[in-house]
């Protein structure tokens, strides 16, 4: 037989099966943070037709998805979970109650240039709220205390919510009589990737004038405690619609926080966020982890105020907020942040002598059904390999079942973590294997 | 703007959140049971090259997948979890301690012809045990108590575990003297899809006479108990290695049941059971539900002599199930045997009356933080209208917050469930909750 060397594309992220669980346990945080807050679970399929996912069209997105004929269908892989959304809130509409609270944690597809840290498929974990015709203020308060629980449980450190106000932004370009004010939240989004100086010639580049762009920066370099900074945003001599309602919006969103437990110095107003996309029209959120500024934002998100206009001409504004966890999780492990060793913590192996698989199988079935993890090694070898198994799956426990067990229904168990050894029955192995659990809780 | 109808392609499963909600507990259920036995889960790139996936070649395979250009790499879908764990194992196989026990719930994709119940996206849940040169029979055992655990917490009714052997039957059609025993198995496979005449008629073709066809008969139809089964085709007159090793492996497998506490009405030698894939080379195994024999088999394995050929000289021997999950959600679904409530039952909705969001925020806080899901209804409307969505969605008890209740620290609280209401402290609230979540319990 031929044999093909195995291999994987470059982009796509694989995991050993400890990394796995480690991401996995991450992937189990987001989603039970997302259900304790009555989000509802999605899964739409990863393959839609091109006319759908790519109504929008153009731009970079275009140019970057696995896009494919099969038969005559023109098919594309999504690249996104909120375009699918957009398409699954408009088109089951009436099977679904507003505001329509979601979340999606999937894999998405971008066949972008392949670079370090950068994925072609990737996790994006996606919570949302639509709102039919309109959408309270107070759900967008609701994105930095789930971003808060999260990395909260995660316990990668102190970390920080930036909170921002499109309209705020937006409102306060267009009271400088700049004419793209679009074109400055861009020049300023990029300000961390380039240099100052590099800021001001592009805006200089914009048309404006050196007032105006002092001005500016005077303005995003506000800073204080939430409240100092709208006092101060106040006090600006803005004339504009956009920018004083927008300032009500981040006002209100600040207001309620307190409410949801959430300490300040977890979240702070940061007037330099902009974000990129353009669909943002509101609240704004991005989160840094303090210690790995580095790593830059490890979730973005805000409101929107027209999800679907590409389905629909109902308007059905939204908040949300995305972590891509494929990156976050490779920019974790490359900081040395994760913990492969979550697994297992509290399992067991099952070492039959030869000829006591069958007994050894009793005990296990006896160890399952008090719910704790086990498995029997039914391999022949010597004991050494069978003891290695254990210690390099992470297995904690081993118990070794022979003759002299089998007759006294007590077996012979080995605690990996500290090296001891006992002779125990079934029931007082479950009782020990609880109490080291509640002891490890601790 | 031009809006584009929302839609999905056909032989896409999408379902409704309550649907969704439903799904994902018998995911829940599989995935848990796998992790029981001690099985690691792995995560495998949805895209791979398609000189890998394709390496096999030929068949049915090539013509159903996903096969497209991406530049100038040539890549394909993968159309099952078998094809993938085999190029993960040989490609990671420094890694990873043997026996390799792992499982993966995911997507798989076939272009089928579209038709009724048939899916071109579906998930497979499949789990495995693969030996590094060899693997003891004892793991075979270990699949029918893998199964019958889930089956008897998806509690769906009563079901069978069919269970035969390859070399059984192998080694019984080779001793009547048929030169390609694997057409007799295509054969007998097809046997409950088309009549018992058409059957013979088909074995007649293949060069059988009649005498040898009523050998296979009588041999398929023995039944009986397990041992019954064992004993009496112990005394047929075959002689044939083959047959007497199969026959050894199959007594093991079966011997070993009792030790898992499989009761036995839950599983059966049914030797009329073939499987079509061919690269079965020993015990192999379906599962019906007996209430529902239309629905076929909901979940099929066996033992494999050689998982990686393809990509190593390596040999690889494995065992596994694969439970056809998104086909047997929907087969369930059509016999109405899924429960939608399945939900939210305890979960809680606040509603603040105007001006009091910030103190429906910290009851639902509270609540969220004693771990009981919770959400606000932040938007304006009626009364009605916010009972409505909570009876909609299935949220089980709604809290209005006014000033009355503020200032008495004390809510109004209505069971949906049972229609009482009361006034209660937000201790008090948990409190009940709990009660009532116990109580569902017994």
């Amino acid at each position: 037989m031929d044999i093909v060397k195995p291999s994987i594309l470059p982009g796509f992220m694989e995991l050993n099966p400890k990394e796995q669980l480690a991401f996995n346990e991450i992937r189990e945080i987001i989603k039970s943070t997302y259900e304790d807050f009555g989000f509802l679970p999605i899964d739409t399929p990863v393959i839609e037709k091109s006319e759908v996912l790519l109504a929008k069209g153009g731009g970079d997105t275009e140019k970057q998805v696995y896009r494919f004929d099969k038969g005559d269908t023109d098919l594309t892989l999504r690249f996104d979970l909120t375009v699918p959304l957009a398409r699954y809130s408009t088109m089951r509409f009436s099977d679904l109650e507003f505001p329509f609270k979601r979340y999606q944690i999937a894999k998405v597809y971008r066949g972008e240039r392949n670079q370090k840290g950068r994925f072609r498929e990737f996790y994006q974990a996606d919570v949302d709220i639509i709102g039919n015709g309109s959408l309270a203020i107070e759900n967008d308060a609701e994105m930095p205390a789930i971003i808060y629980q999260i990395f909260k449980k995660l316990n990668f450190g102190p970390f920080t919510i930036k909170i921002n106000n499109r309209k705020v932004l937006l409102g306060f370009y267009k009271s400088l009589g700049v004419e793209d004010p679009a074109m400055i939240l861009r020049i300023i989004d990029k300000m961390d990737k380039v240099s100052e100086e590099k800021t001001v010639e592009a805006l200089k580049e914009e048309g404006l004038d050196q007032k105006a762009i002092d001005s500016i920066f005077d303005f995003i370099n506000i800073e204080g405690s939430p409240k100092d900074v709208i006092r101060n945003l106040k006090k600006l001599p803005v004339e504009s619609d956009e920018f004083n309602l927008g300032l009500e919006e981040l006002e209100k969103v600040i207001s309620i926080l307190p409410s949801y437990n959430i300490p300040e110095d977890y979240y702070k107003i940061d007037l330099k966020l902009q974000r990129g996309l353009d669909y943002y029209t509101g609240t704004i959120f991005e989160t840094i982890m303090n210690d790995y500024p580095s790593l830059g934002s490890v979730c973005g998100g805000g409101r929107y105020d027209n999800l679907a206009g590409y389905y629909t001409d109902r308007k059905m504004p939204g908040v949300g907020v995305s972590i891509g966890l494929t990156r976050l999780f490779y920019q974790l492990n490359e900081a040395g942040l994760i913990d492969v060793k979550t697994s297992h913590e509290s399992s067991v192996l099952v070492v039959p002598m030869e000829g006591f698989s069958a007994d050894a199988t009793k005990v296990a079935t006896s160890l399952r059904n008090a719910k704790i993890t086990t498995q029997v090694y039914y391999e022949d070898g010597k004991m050494g390999k069978k003891f290695s198994y254990a210690d390099k799956i992470g297995i904690r426990y081993v118990i070794v079942i022979g003759e002299d067990e089998v007759a006294r229904k007590a077996y012979s168990i080995k605690d990996m973590k500290t090296g001891e050894s006992f002779y125990m029955k079934t029931a007082e192995i479950v009782n020990k294997i609880y109490t080291d659990r509640s002891d490890d809780d601790e």
